[in-house]
């Protein structure tokens, strides 16, 4: 194929670029920290700029090349930022690890990610002091404070002072140019079975997802939005809203260590928060407080939900009690992680609030670059008719190609990447989970997807949370075991939740048993651990078999 | 510098992938077109998914070689958007001619080009007959229409009929994948001084740029929009909107060859459009329209003003008399086109409407993706104060770097492009077009910019368009002019305007004379010529002098 090339600018797309146009842009415009140290802490754009620029004037000090793995155990707040920009500006990887994980595991990633230096909030000082001196490769062990708040003493050598390194550095750096495809970020999945493995995002797919992330069809961000992510910054980068933020210029408050109920209720009110973005369990916690201490929103319009599939009967709440529009988003670590946003099309706008919970309900339509498609245990693609369910496929240029180090050789299939995640699709293009398919419950050869079975168990008013998982059952080999959390003080019985299924499901999908626990085992990034459930109630009798 | 690669799914922006995106989650949804064999068609993005790869295997059957430049002469329809994709798609270059141009440079522009094939619309074919002979490198004439429409006879050789062409090829038709920056589209500009010159698009650069387009914070669009783009399909490829379409799956209706205000009012309403985008000498028809017949637009929230400074007394017009928002933009074809819009910050939002009205008025701020710069006659940079005017730099992915075939030389500055505007730039980053470099007014080695006197000249009741240029003047070297169209019935003196300036505007910038005539020439693209102006004008005797 003969060639003639277009005549445009070679510009790379570069992270760094973020945060000059923020700078230039939206310099006057705050982020707002709450802080380890227990404190309100205001700066701006502007400062975070020049803070990010000492941040790689710090890193060159610390003897880091290009390419070296940086890694931070840090909650959302400004210092994290400054490293999010300071490290990948420079040409360094950012490697967020996630200080919930058990410190064999904060051990084990950070070898394996070789990190040269370590940055991490006050709160995770045990935590450090009790790896420092198992990790390999970590050169520089760095407190994320100013000097007021440096330990006396401490077990971890040579430990220094965020602040004072950067106090120490210039302000002034030139941002390097260099290829896209640079490698810019690497974030660890917390698999629930094998070593966690790393997705290694470029300069590249982190501006293109950014571009994605503000659509309107997708987060819909602007200059004129005061965006809380209450998603972790050591979760697939906040699901993009620090690059968000400073690509729109919107206000940034970041909730550090505060992730209860209380603290963030104050914080949305106090920062006139329009919008915010978070997993199920953790909107959980903030409606008991709303709704215990007979609060309602002033300013918040809307919360992006997704890391799981968000109960129908909590965006109904959001929606009916407090006015705040629900956004259901999907997506996975392996994808940056945005894949598909519930915004409406123009025909939804008609329609009646209860048709309109009803799409709400569904993980919504592929974002614009990524390409989605479902398939068959032949591997040939399934029709979008809401009836056909099968194996989600993703690709698009923010999807990973292989892991980091080539951990678990080539997970693509045919140039697709398998999400391992069972859906079906509506004739609009709506994806709608079932299931992971490791959690697939297989009665007698066909399946019956856990998170339907889930939501209805969430609907009713006495459960806190609940896991459907399979249990062993001699002649369906599978059959679906309901394990619930009550709310406090709830009322009612294993009989009164199992009738509560009747007409909404097909018979022969009601759970063959209901499990009362205290509390349902949560990961590291808030999911339910229905590997460690099945663990536990392997040996469960079901009263059918 | 080592370097650590990112491990991300290496997939080029290619534009076909935006048709396949619309054709996959947007299939059902509309295009509608007035077409200019004078009925209203409809169809779907997934029919033109199908005929565009119907156009890409008709190409294949013309000869056509990836690379190879594809000529149009069209309104904007559903056929000339079929063209964008299976033209740009195929990996041969879809050529807009602007079919407003003098048949001389109609020659000239296709023959640099080197077109290969020339499709053009029935309004066009006296045009197309008197330069077929002319033109050296087209092969293939194709006229947009269906048997039906053909014309019993004519001089073109060969003619061939589009939708026979398109009948005649199958809808299986693979997207070649390719280097992303390979050429997708080539736009002239008309060059009011030397030859036009040619800006040769990326798949690369308009990927991105439709992304950017498409942000909160740019044009704002989404599943939900109904667009109707005035601005020509010839016209810097419509502002990226059939590109903004497929991305978001909007509606779009698009009005042919009616640009009339009855003709644009009819299906504004009819299709219940919500956004639009035009040059203001358009609008000024559209409103003329609607005034005199006492309507409203019952769904139009907003439009995109651009190609030239939009009066803020339209802009008022717009807003106060028929609750239609103005978005200010401003770009070039240099620059795919665009570069700055006029949204606003979260701390406009509880200003007054006055003071919104201020801010409206500006070019607006640059889009994530374009850096600009003022510059003095030094070359150094200049403030943004709000004071400092000096010449508009710019640089990014979607900006020029050379033009076609070279033309003209290296055009950049420093990796810069010196887009030939005269600017200010206001603390908050919102950009103030002060005039052209070349139409700026040096009055005793001031400069006094003439969009200002404009705009004032524009909010008198009885001034229809106004054009400010330098005249001859004994002491000062140049003295403002202002060249006056009436609205009909209006009954003022040259007095009555010059008085109308008092307290406006400094002293000495008030214009040394106004003169009125039936009418000011406007170029292909809508824009008021003012070298016409001062030709005409040469010998104008200022009453100062």
């Amino acid at each position: 194929m003969s060639k003639l090339m277009g005549q445009m600018m070679q510009q790379p797309l570069l992270i760094s670029s973020l945060l000059v146009h923020a700078e230039r842009h939206h310099g006057e415009q705050e982020i707002v920290s709450r802080r380890v140290e227990g404190d309100i802490h205001r700066t701006t754009y502007r400062d975070l700029a020049g803070r990010s620029r000492r941040v790689a004037n710090a890193l060159t000090t610390l003897g880091v090349q290009a390419g070296d793995r940086i890694g931070t155990l840090a909650w959302n707040g400004y210092r994290h930022m400054e490293l999010y920009y300071g490290v990948s500006g420079s040409g360094a990887v950012l490697h967020t690890l996630n200080p919930r994980l058990h410190p064999d595991q904060v051990v084990y990633i950070a070898d394996h990610a070789e990190d040269q230096v370590l940055f991490f909030d006050l709160s995770f000082l045990p935590l450090v002091e009790a790896v420092a001196h198992r990790t390999k490769t970590i050169r520089h062990f760095v407190l994320m404070t100013d000097r007021a708040h440096m330990p006396a003493s401490t077990k971890i050598p040579q430990l220094l002072c965020y602040d004072d390194l950067l106090d120490a550095a210039s302000d002034q750096y030139h941002w390097p140019s260099f290829d896209e495809n640079t490698a810019a970020c690497l974030c660890y999945t917390s698999g629930t079975t094998g070593n966690p493995k790393g997705v290694l995002y470029s300069h590249r797919s982190t501006v293109l997802h950014t571009y994605a992330a503000a659509l309107p069809d997708a987060l819909n961000c602007s200059a004129r939005d005061v965006i809380l992510p209450v998603v972790p910054m050591f979760h697939v980068n906040a699901w993009g809203l620090p690059y968000v933020g400073c690509m729109t210029g919107a206000k940034l408050v970041f909730p550090g260590a505060g992730l209860d109920g209380k603290s963030l209720y104050e914080l949305f009110e106090s920062e006139k928060v329009t919008m915010s973005a978070g997993v199920p369990t953790v909107w959980q916690g903030l409606l008991t407080y709303v709704e215990t201490n007979g609060l309602k929103f002033s300013t918040m319009k809307r919360t992006v939900i997704g890391g799981s599939a968000c109960p129908p009967a909590m965006i109904r709440t959001f929606g009916d009690k407090y006015g705040v529009h629900v956004l259901h988003a999907w997506g996975m670590t392996e994808m940056s992680p945005l894949g598909t946003a519930c915004t409406f099309k123009a025909r939804h706008l008609d329609m009646t609030q209860d048709q309109r919970y009803e799409v709400m309900a569904r993980q919504g339509r592929a974002i614009y670059g990524v390409d989605m498609k479902i398939v068959g245990e032949d591997g040939a693609e399934l029709p979008w008719d809401s009836q056909a369910s099968g194996d989600l496929l993703v690709r698009g240029p923010w999807i990973v190609s292989e892991y980091f180090k080539g951990e678990g050789g080539n997970p693509l299939q045919d140039g697709w990447f398998p999400t391992g995640d069972v859906a079906k699709i509506d004739a609009d293009g709506y994806m709608i989970i079932t299931d992971r398919s490791k959690d697939v419950i297989k009665s007698g050869g066909e399946w019956i997807g856990s998170i339907d079975l889930e939501n209805i168990a969430m609907a009713h008013p006495g459960v806190a949370m609940a896991a459907c998982i399979s249990a062993f059952h001699p002649k369906w080999d599978e059959r679906p075991l309901l394990v619930v959390m009550k709310k406090p003080g709830a009322d009612f019985s294993r009989e009164d939740l199992l009738a509560f299924y009747d007409g909404k499901i097909a018979k022969w999908w009601t759970p063959d048993d209901v499990v009362f626990v205290d509390a349902i085992p949560l990961g590291a990034t808030g999911k339910m651990q229905k590997n460690k459930l099945r663990e536990q109630f392997k040996d469960h009798r079901l009263p059918t078999a």
